[in-house]
């Protein structure tokens, strides 16, 4: 969908090395014991020089410590060194206590680096109401910082997993000013939410330099057109972080105002995005296939995402995709409740290749081949709207009977 | 909730005969030919006098030709005599041939009725982008108005429904200066939406004598606190409606203002309505359980619903109920996500006797006993804000296999 998400031509190419990619990072990932499983649970990633770094957070009321810690601080002071995760526990719903336990989190760590504690920025994912054990905390911390590397990317990734089947990592490079730079990042989540085990964390690092206001409004955006496009109706975990850092060590010129090169950058970051939540979406808790809408022919961007999140949030086109049913119905019916004014008389819907309607009404089909589709991954619902020339996409999985499974099995 | 859905004590008690039971109302239900099973499938409810009308529609963007028709009729004259559903096709997508087809229905029973065509009221529920057999239909019209009787409800509920497993009726009486005023309904729908079938119709009667304006306010609020609060975050389906009738026959006082009268008349219509909905709920695809929410201590009724309602609508609740898991994070993030304020150091959440959190804290409970109280049906989750005295409530159903069974299988 050209000219959608990005405001400039696709100019990158995607690099190894995840968060470690751009210059300036390491990362690393340790088993501290805090996941009963004894698998990774502790992640750093540090940047050499002090970053820029912006966040987006959960909009919930009932919020994990880290999450205020962070907000609160990158609203008084929109820079950093440092990103630590941990896994096992989301220290929401612990009051007091949990704070306590963040601060000291932070303190640590940052003692170990050399660094103010208030340039560590924490996150946590695990189970609601459970404390981090800060004593196998402490005494994983040396380590942790031991062994910080230029390729600890992948295992950063391992150690933020909860129920994740698979790891996310990407890391794309492009040019600015005819010098490389590069945007590289790490998520976990499982498509569906799943707030016991605290659903979505992204960290992004980026080498570029860019003023702190520009890199907050693009990382914004960049999570409107991405993560906030999985997140089932409007479903947001207690623990929901994304954390960016920038630190300028590619020397390229200093992004400060909008237009051109911060066009392209953002459009990068943008992209950077959009690959770990469709990782994520693909995730899914029991999904066997990533369904991708596209909403176009709306007045406004928000509106068309607005109609795409719905239809890929609606039960029962994830069902219908799960069971093969080219349910035109079931698409047309979640696009007329997303709240978003439309002619439906203007309608159009089109699977794949498979045009289903068109100008209100249904149209005859190949039933067959269009059932045959959705056995493909990704599956494509494309929605016209016929208004204006604002489009959006968003991101599901199919609804199977295993998600049903592994979450009325997962036990409290 | 005494106190929090009627402004008045519970002064009725139930009566058999649907929407029959008011004075004045003969129904019929017949089977056309428009269901392929041969079951029921045309229903007509039919006043002897002139009806003040009152209706509630879907508000989505995709609707059926009978809900527009109705809308514009009430919105020139609140008054009916007649309301028509057919069962098997829903008329919607089906452009200027279903919205002929609608007012062909209502000219014919009009004139089989010996009344104006515009005293006809029309529903329609089934398939999207089918259209009505309106030959079938038409040779149906004289066997259905010669079937109208004063115990018709029982067989007009069953002509209305589709994939429910059970028809849904209710009647309760009171007195208004000392004489007896009755409500009666009959609704169909299955929980959760489920657009291709067209979802949820209610129909009630009333005989009591109420102004125009009144009524629409009194319906409409009952349907907030009711039917409003059974659909799935913010689901609206294409034919979703409640028409609402109340001739004057009880002949009691006529009801003018707000206030007393008034008051217990809106409780008694709120209380037809909510049972209704709860039917629904429970009746939900492959529902094992009711899930009752009610959310107190919240500054705004609209906003306490709020809260109850994306808790009942949580897939993680309701597939943590089915899975018999105490699981209060799933609640707690769903009440944070609501979007709503609330101090999350105040939350209290019990599920039946049992306290899971208090102060924004978990306490610690039996959890073998809270899991053995998930086996009851119906399951009540309480939810307490702590900050002011508003309530409000709302119903779901667990989430279970069969639910992807259902709705995977079933083929357009």
């Amino acid at each position: 969908m050209p000219g959608v998400e990005s405001t400039a031509e696709a100019d990158w190419r995607e690099v190894p090395g995840g968060v470690t990619a751009p210059l300036g990072y390491r990362a690393a990932g340790i088993a501290a014991g805090l996941k009963p499983s004894g698998a990774p649970d502790l992640a750093l990633i540090v940047s050499e020089e002090e970053a820029i770094a912006a966040g987006v957070f959960t909009t919930s009321q009932v919020r994990a410590a880290c999450v205020d810690y962070c907000r609160d601080l990158l609203q008084n002071q929109p820079t950093a060194r440092a990103m630590l995760c941990n896994a096992g526990q989301a220290n929401a719903a612990t009051g007091e206590f949990g704070r306590q336990d963040n601060l000291a989190m932070a303190r640590q760590v940052g003692a170990a680096l050399g660094i103010p504690s208030n340039q560590v920025l924490t996150a946590s994912t695990g189970v609601i109401g459970r404390r981090i054990p800060l004593d196998k905390f402490t005494a994983a911390v040396p380590t942790l910082v031991n062994h910080l590397s230029d390729d600890g990317s992948e295992v950063a990734a391992r150690a933020i997993i909860t129920t994740d089947l698979v790891t996310k990592s990407v890391a794309l490079e492009s040019t600015l000013g005819d010098r490389p730079v590069r945007i590289g990042g790490i998520a976990k989540g499982s498509g569906m939410i799943h707030p016991n085990m605290a659903t979505m964390l992204a960290f992004i690092t980026c080498d570029a330099a860019v003023s702190p206001h520009l890199w907050q409004q693009m990382v914004q955006r960049a999570a409107d057109r991405s993560f906030n496009q999985i997140t089932v109706d409007g479903d947001t975990s207690t623990n929901d972080m994304l954390l960016a850092l920038a630190n300028g060590q590619s020397r390229t010129p200093a992004i400060t105002e909008p237009g051109g090169p911060a066009g392209r950058l953002e459009a990068m970051l943008t992209e950077v995005c959009v690959r770990l939540a469709k990782a994520i979406a693909r995730d899914g808790e029991g999904a066997t296939c990533l369904i991708e809408v596209e909403v176009t022919g709306a007045a406004e961007e928000a509106e068309a995402r607005q109609i795409a999140r719905t239809i890929a949030g609606s039960m029962l086109v994830k069902s219908a995709v799960f069971g093969r049913d080219p349910n035109w119905g079931r698409i047309a019916a979640a696009a007329g409740r997303a709240g978003v004014f439309f002619p439906a008389d203007q309608l159009r819907i089109q699977l794949g290749e498979f045009l289903l309607m068109e100008g209100g009404e249904p149209l005859t089909f190949d039933r067959a081949a269009a059932s045959a589709y959705l056995r493909q991954d990704p599956v494509i619902i494309r929605v016209g709207l016929g208004m204006g020339t604002a489009a959006g996409r968003a991101w599901g999985c199919d609804l199977s009977y295993d998600y049903v499974k592994i979450n009325a099995e997962y036990t409290t």
